[in-house]
């Protein structure tokens, strides 16, 4: 009778000092499995640009992009960026102002 | 006696056959908390940029910017980028060069 | 007999009681640990941008780069971007074409 409790005690034991090593090593892949898609579904990301071409001097980006450059009507070079989103020919005469609108999609 | 035994053994082993399982869950619960923290916390980014407006035929971007475009003086429109980060302006008789300037934020 | 067995009954309890403890925590380190190499290895990013200079009005970026401004020969500030990749001068007699393209590296 004492052994075969002996017996089970030590045995039980055994049993539950695998079963943490066996968790441990699925838990990693199943942390690492996880953090890749969170990191892929979520992984910024490339820098897409589109223009925005009007009649006139100004032309504005839509909200959420940044003015990475303008191109003006008549040859002119000369402009500048008012309040941060639109752009400003500044030559006389402009007929048509074009901003370039980039952001990270 | 022995059946008293032999219940506290099977009672003992039925215990923690469900510590792990709870563990499990809770943990996956905090391992995907921690990971969309993280991923929020340093999640980029936008698009951000600056003009920095000189006088003369050239104009440089801040350390750790990017020139995505420059401007001119008397509506001229061509220029290059010198060293990465440097706007000049090639027409004759530049008074004024403008470097429109880049980064995530 | 019956007192030793249920020393060791308890003994055993306190031991696997003991074991998850240290596990969570050790594990809660590792999870830490490789979330921040995860996002330190891919953090993205900075700006990065080239100049793609031609002769003739056209210039096109490589792929996965964007067009963030252009410039242009004879001193021509009016330009569009065709198909999002190129560079389109348009002034008379354009001799040289130049892209800024830019992408997240």
């Amino acid at each position: 009778m004492k052994s075969t409790i002996w017996f089970l005690l030590i045995f039980i034991s055994l049993l539950y000092l695998m079963i943490p090593v066996h968790t441990q090593a699925s838990k990693d892949s199943s942390v690492n499995k996880k953090i890749q898609e969170d990191l892929s579904s979520r992984k910024p990301k490339k820098l897409s640009c589109i223009s925005v071409h009007t009649s006139g001097r100004w032309a504005s980006c839509p909200a959420g992009m940044a003015v990475t450059g303008c191109a003006c009507g008549n040859g002119c070079g000369s402009w500048d960026v008012q309040n941060g989103i639109t752009c400003h020919c500044q030559c006389a005469g402009m007929d048509w102002t074009a901003a370039r609108c980039c952001r990270l999609v």
